[in-house]
């Protein structure tokens, strides 16, 4: 099974053009059950109530993060790198290939309800028996639990690792360009064949030469942009609000023994905790947004109007306000508790940082490694020490929210 | 409800950069229920198989049929054309964006089996009780039999039918461009601005000046090209051929008092042929999945195998045969009752011309109304006339289609 | 001569699809020597000996400025923004056509050889006595004087000023956007239609709705980055900088009375700074590159040596140096002096400032008016207190900047 | 000076994105006097008076071929087509290179007044005592020879010729992506990617697997559009016109022997046919553009309107006519004549075929070598057997042209 397919298999791409398959491990992988799975779960979960293009699958991505990896190593190769070890090429791209395979139907969502993590789902899959585990372990009995150790970063080959996750890495190189691409946000994209021509394997990391700083800059600034106007806009938030709390709504119904109209299994497990791999698989986005709109006829009112506002997308409104302690947001509450609504399931503050933990901040924990300059002497040095718009942006990026009060405007009479 | 909105609403769409919103009755109409669930119907049903960023929704092409509406009428406003009537404008516009308001999910490979027609769903949601309906009949009672009738191509102002629904429509315009850039398929766009500077109301048709016939030809190409490299493509013609057995099976066991594992309504109505608009509109892609997920679990084998050939994209094979004649079909049937298969459900021969009546033949009386030229001295003329390469097109196409055997590889042992 | 066209004109171009033009005052002014003239001058200078695409006209970029400018004010009118003063339409048309009429060849580098500006010649041949002038003098006398007036920055209506020349106006909209495309350098391109979308007419200057401030920075930042890879791309400076030293050494043989063996009218004029308008409108590219590749022949060593440079690209290298007082600066002079070389005409220490005080300095007197954000309640406040992108790029463009020797290598025994 | 460079050098271009050259003899070539030299001449000649993007140089175009052809071989060897021979690669990436060296100024229409042609000049470059000579012959002596073989297309290994002039060679496939990109008539690209896919060196051509057909057909219709919008437009032919009439009469002046007030050397020998290499290489577009401008100004009053016409685009205007013999053009002759013009130098009748044999015709003995399909069984067949979409491109390209007459409408009173 290693070696070469007999003819190159492509896939039309529309962000990369063409994405290559010449390993038959590869193309094994791409056509198992839980690979295709990931056709069922769309890559920006409720973004596309936002921009009606994001319809994109975690499939596309996927196979992405596959073609960008595979460039980048080619190019490793292609230059003698000293620092790329060859031997673990097919090892690289079954990870970039795989890293997603764990993601749920609208996971930011689902996830922080039922405490689950697609990280983990992605390892127990991999190393599970599943038409991806037997693939492969054909390959070397080892050979599934070094790639999810690549995706667990606890991987020696450190390198090998940050190709796949780091601040630069072959995932989120695909998926700005992805989604700026079907969102339409076209000041997401950067110059990949640029990118491509200034890192460098080096001391376990993916550098980059220092006469490449502005390249960097410009992917950092496109990153910038997406957050701003794609993973942070407001009515997706909305959307993803009202979605996580039809969740809890549910969670806490079930925990309570109300009787569901409709359920599906093996949703009962997912309130129990007590998904297996084989159940987990069962859950798509279709089977989802079926249970969602039968939910919209449940004896219980809140489940029932809070379905309908996803189905239907009649999503909350925002406001602008101080933060959680603002006196406007008690006012709603109240206002909305005097109708007879539970100010729970009907308002929320939100303020936008989740995911800025990924923004590059020097010198903090919970930071992912850092981007490194290579100057020309061989010192390797991190980015916003060379970078003014780098560390401005990192700097500014945590003062830049704004914390948004949701809340159904329809629900209340006067303005907030 | 009539007149403008205060303040524009734009949707930032991949293709047309911005759809523009000023009309309120078309901002209502897009918050429907009704319009909404567009978004859960495929544009390109189960091209995503072939071309998997082919995901996007009759939602985002409705709009975008809608916008491309906007601009021919804004166009033929500021030229002042005497052949536009402006008083059609919202008439036109609504018609455009609620064209395909009765697609059900899959609908080319479904409404073959059920005998149903989106058209005659557009025309019963349009005019029915809906919140679509109720929005037209605001604006004049008369209001939605007349956006009925555009859609229907019987309203007498033809020029407003022709803009939907002709050789060279918004409609066309629209998804030729779209499926373009979401396949990736980019040899299928062509230049939108370029048509909108030659085209003309003329005699209720929309014609083009002879000196932008290189244009139309262009245009012509590109869906000459999307024909064949896309809508054609055999691995989307097996997964509809797959899909279209699947719910023949499902249909023919329903008859037959078979038990289903798993069934949700409204889909024995819909096996009834008793489904009334309420129904339809809670049909769509999310519910069929998820139904057909399910029924790879169904007791009776042919359901089975083929849900799950579809679910896990396991499709069908081809090989080019001479026609349905072709002894090596017969020979594929017998092969496969050998082993036990029914060859009704496991093979098909197909010869993709359904959609070629689309393409221009003059003369034939199924034909769409002909691309008219209009000549520097006032003379309307067909195209096909002038142009060399628009009457080869029209007559080559039917020539040029092969003839496919489907069937399943795996379950053959000799090559055909 | 008011009014419009019988038939709308359009150019067909690369960067912003269609120029149209309706006016037939524009149209006229198009067709006179003095613009068609800016067909013979390249908008980047020697850009072209690095990024081999940028060969395009002043010409091709006046007549986008002039497409942008219109663009901003058919948004303007649409809207019926107040601040807009609708009677001055073609003032700012006329004078986005011919800001940039005075721009002499290569006139970055000429110009400070020979103390001209091209501000001075636009204003000269509008109000003078060429076809320019007089199609503006048949619209009003006054006319020429005010589009002067505007490109000068002294016209009382600051809102038209504003638009041609501001730190986000019609000029540098389309010039980074058309050197972008001609370069190749595609990360300098920013979405033109998602700033028309946001600017505003407000109390005499173009603001931007503070919604839209993600906008303006992407904007800056495709400034910024154009600025790095394009503008001050070290081999564009070092072609300017042999220019530049070849005309100082013309002007300097000139003043010595050597007698050249090849030399056009009416460069004399020039050396002598006796150019009328006349004169001025017959020194075009052509002329200046054909005068060079004869000066390949002149007796003077200096001057031939450093026209075969310029005229066969061998241009001079560089090295970082800390300043020009950087010892190994005197060690190059001292080892060129030794082989007999001028240093003055064979070292330069660049460093490139120049264009930096476009970059916005709040503060700073010589700074262009500063990009302003309308909040939701109406107050106007300065970009750079609401965004740590600009204020850090403009406080940090100042040192990112490097000092480079440059020299002629071949003509050096060792390394510097 | 084989082998290759210590780090790939790379250009950047609009086009392709990179030029890449490691070869050290590829990248000595791009710096000789000889190569630079086509920096002067622009690829479309006079079509910037069409389409004002359209100054790109054939320094551009020759890079553009040169990478279309690194890339095909590349492709080559990675699949290691037996078809192609290895140790031709250096030869043919030259002869890529190199095969417009010879092109003057505005080629096309000055070779048809002095009987020059521009295959001839190339070829004396290449075997002259030039620096491009002395590199290749540094290569090995034959070598400069090889290299103006395959470009005069008798080297007897064929394919290397048909990779560099054929009907769908390294040579067409830059130009129409660099026309359409720098025209901006975006309907002239094709999907180079695509066709790279499905091309094969077999037994000496460059052939086309079946199943790239349409690919082919795609790529053929872009051409059919370049040539419609582009290469025939009749503003470019009318400009060309006054460039060819120009200098039909300068050299008939000069036969006569008027006393030029300007000429430069070495035009002299241009008249008399007497150019050597050396003058050849002196004379470039800025040359031709300063004389033209001075030529406004001499005593021969055609000499100076048609030179004072060319420099500031007053050009001809036309009208269809049935063909040369057409009574209106006999008439628009005597009214010139009446006013004392010469009909000679003020009309032409034009029908733009010239070009034209280089579409495919079968059959056709001046006809370029023909694009060959590789069928499924390995047969070879011309593809125009296969495609009605290229038979009917070719048969019909005849047809469609228009006999125009060109004339001074300025100078005549009545319309034709």
């Amino acid at each position: 099974m290693l070696g070469t397919l007999r003819e190159e298999k492509v896939f039309k791409d529309p962000v990369h053009k063409y994405v290559h398959v010449t390993s038959p491990v590869i193309w094994a992988l791409i056509n198992t059950r839980e690979f295709q799975r990931l056709r069922r779960i769309r890559q920006l979960g409720t973004s596309f109530y936002t921009f009606h293009g994001a319809e994109h699958s975690r499939f596309s991505h996927s196979l992405g993060v596959y073609e960008v990896a595979r460039r980048i190593i080619a190019q490793f190769e292609r230059n003698r790198y000293p620092g790329w070890p060859r031997e673990e090429g097919l090892l690289a791209l079954a990870a970039a290939l795989l890293h997603d395979l764990g993601h749920g139907p609208f996971s930011h969502s689902v996830e922080s309800v039922f405490n689950v993590s697609h990280e983990d789902w992605t390892c127990r899959i991999i190393e599970g028996d599943t038409e991806v585990g037997r693939i492969l372990a054909a390959v070397d009995p080892a050979f599934p639990r070094k790639v999810a150790q690549v995706i667990a970063k606890t991987y020696p080959e450190t390198v090998v690792v940050n190709l796949i996750s780091g601040q630069m890495d072959a995932d989120r190189m695909d998926y700005l360009l992805r989604d700026a691409y079907f969102t339409g946000v076209n000041y997401g994209a950067f110059d990949l064949e640029r990118i491509l021509r200034v890192i460098r394997p080096h001391g376990g990391h993916i550098v980059v030469k220092e006469s490449g700083m502005h390249a960097v800059e410009h992917y950092l600034m496109s990153r910038y942009q997406m957050y701003w106007q794609v993973y942070f806009h407001p009515v997706t938030r909305s959307s993803e609000i009202i979605l996580r709390k039809i969740f809890q709504r549910a969670k806490e119904l079930f925990a309570a023994g109300y009787r569901f109209a409709f359920l599906l299994d093996p949703l009962p497990k997912l309130f129990r905790g007590e998904l297996a791999v084989e159940d987990f698989l069962r859950i798509d986005e279709p089977l989802m947004q079926t249970v969602m709109m039968r939910w919209t006829e449940e004896a219980d009112p809140v489940l029932a109007d809070l379905s309908a506002r996803f189905v239907y997308r009649r999503l909350f409104k925002y406001t602008a306000v101080a933060g959680p302690d603002d006196p406007a947001v008690e006012r709603m509450r109240e206002r909305l508790a005097k109708r007879g609504l539970d100010p729970d399931y009907y308002t929320e503050v939100d303020y936008p940082t989740d995911k800025f933990y990924d923004m590059y901040k020097p010198g903090h924990p919970g930071t992912k490694s850092p981007i490194l300059l290579l100057t020309e002497k061989g010192d390797v040095v991190e980015i916003s020490e060379k970078s003014l718009v780098v560390s401005s942006i990192s700097a500014g990026s945590q003062q830049q929210g704004t914390h948004y009060l949701y809340y159904p405007e329809e629900m209340t009479e006067e303005a907030v």
